[in-house]
């Protein structure tokens, strides 16, 4: 049924949100055979170890890379594939959904070197459905917006005034609660709405909190909750009191 | 690495968009020890044959279940489960966006049975990508809006003054894109937005079109493209052209 993993291309592959569980058979397959893999700093050490027979090389945060940084990259990447290897660029959840796989796509292009994108789980949706939250469901939300707190320029916020949707996620919102809250709120959310801060969604140290936009951010700081977390705003939030007691998370299954 | 798959329990999964490579290691582990596997139409045949010793009952198109149909088959996976079986119930996507998921967790529970929910692999994200658009790219969309044209009443269109953010996905937006593409230009969206119709992402039936708000509906309408098919409203969708030739999709994997 698999399709052959081939050298001299580039694999860009969706890590997924953390459980290496989450993996695609894809992704499982192309790392098995890898012989070389650059990886994001977030990408886990049990996921690392599926690539048993690979170089790995890790090239840091995706958040803070830059777009010269990410040259180098494609022209590592190249590089090892012109050399006949198998290649694979391993990217924390999907690699088109803030991920930046298409530059690289676009990088490699450049340098004449073709890509297969593997699509991952990305923590947007996985990340809410891990603390009993569905980004969608009947009567309470039919659609969901997904941002990120990240790759902005110093001092330029979220255009609030630009978004809406029934659900609303923020990726690598640690950090920036206060203002990615005080931010809805002006933009015209009511501070009443139902919020959650999922914190390293889907692995041994996922840990929530939930509130409202008002006192989401006091609640995370006081829990402790730090990098990588989630926020979600919206009212399906308040399904997660409701669903939790029935649903079994990954954590809990692994006890 | 894996957790184990247990009797009693029901496993909500989610089956990706279609390619069966896009099934998690997890989904796979489960169909394969399942003992009754409930699905819906859309989950291919493919994904359905890694549950190979298990029983499989159709439960038909999931948009079309209503919530009285909802009930019955939480009934029937609880029977199953108190019978001490390994249960799965397959769903096309990942189970909590648009799937939903949340209403079979709210409803098991209230038969007394615990659920783990499997997410997977959206098409609302890995259509596009499929089709070359990634959902955000730097420069070109920072945010994603998801919507689905279908689970709504009779007359009741999308309420798209209520909804922003610079990539839109409206999926099972096939039979509906002229009302779709014109309640977004009514709602202010530029008729020359570029567009693009996705069918059958990921399959090896996948087709698309590209154009703008403006003739999308038309130029999918003369492709003869059917359903299941999903809509990109933006500009990422301008990089389909740049980044598709550097792109090896699955289909051409597969050649």
């Amino acid at each position: 049924m698999s399709r052959p993993v081939l050298p001299g291309r580039v694999y860009i592959l969706g890590a997924g949100p953390g459980d290496p569980e989450l993996l695609t058979l894809r992704a499982a397959a192309v790392l098995a055979q890898a012989d070389v893999v650059f990886h994001d700093q977030l990408v886990s050490g049990e996921v690392l170890a599926i690539a048993a027979r690979a170089e790995l090389v890790d090239v840091g945060h995706r958040s803070g890379q830059a777009k010269r940084e990410l040259q180098l990259v494609a022209e590592r990447l190249a590089e090892h594939a012109r050399q006949g290897r198998v290649v694979a660029r391993l990217k924390g959840g999907d690699p088109f959904v803030f991920g930046r796989g298409g530059e690289e796509v676009q990088a490699l292009l450049t340098l004449g070197i073709a890509s297969e994108v593997v699509p991952g789980i990305s923590s947007a949706t996985a990340g809410p459905a891990a603390a009993g939250i569905p980004v969608t469901h009947r009567g309470l939300a039919t659609s969901v917006v997904i941002v990120t707190g990240h790759e902005r320029r110093p001092g330029c916020g979220i255009a609030w005034e630009r978004l809406r949707g029934d659900t609303v996620i923020v990726l690598m919102a640690s950090g920036r609660l206060e203002e990615l809250t005080a931010g809805m709120v002006a933009a015209g959310w009511s501070a009443t709405t139902p919020a959650a801060v999922v914190m390293a969604a889907t692995t041994p140290q996922q840990r929530q909190v939930t509130g409202t936009l008002a006192d989401i951010a006091r609640g995370a700081h006081l829990a402790g909750l730090s990098s990588p977390a989630l926020l979600v705003v919206g009212e399906v939030v308040s399904l997660a009191l409701v669903l939790a007691p029935g649903l079994l998370t990954g954590a809990e299954v692994a006890r």
